[in-house]
């Protein structure tokens, strides 16, 4: 069994609400110096497979079609 | 300037619907041989000291917090 780990990150330039909400709490909190905060997603997932190539190819068509929105997003994928 | 990464994932044992809709999806997909998979969130946050043990007690003060729910998350964190 293999355990992957996906990640993933707006890409620069798109605008992440959430982060600039994060980064207004962070201050409100009285935490000082906090430059940006962007927020993105993480996936673990377990493949019953044992062959890493296959499944780092099964993993990057799943980011394609499911997991990242490729038009703003960036994905990266780590195998343990 | 410090750049960080937050990872906050769910505690073993806790139920985590999100995931379960996302293997459903991926079997819908025709992804096959996929086992348990879990959702979690990552910031990536700049700060504006150099002091690296600084930083790192304050992302921990950050995660206690806000960033994590410790009583049903668990968060790392990574320095650049």
């Amino acid at each position: 069994m293999i355990k992957a780990r996906v990640t993933v990150t707006l890409k620069n330039g798109v605008l992440d609400p959430q982060g600039k909400a994060i980064e207004g709490a962070l201050s409100g909190l009285g935490f000082t110096g906090i430059g940006h905060v962007r927020q993105g997603k993480v996936f673990d997932l377990e493949l019953e497979s044992a062959d890493k190539a296959k499944a780092e190819a099964d993993l990057k068509a799943m980011c394609e079609k499911l997991l990242a929105n490729t038009v703003i997003e960036n994905y990266s994928i780590s195998l343990d």
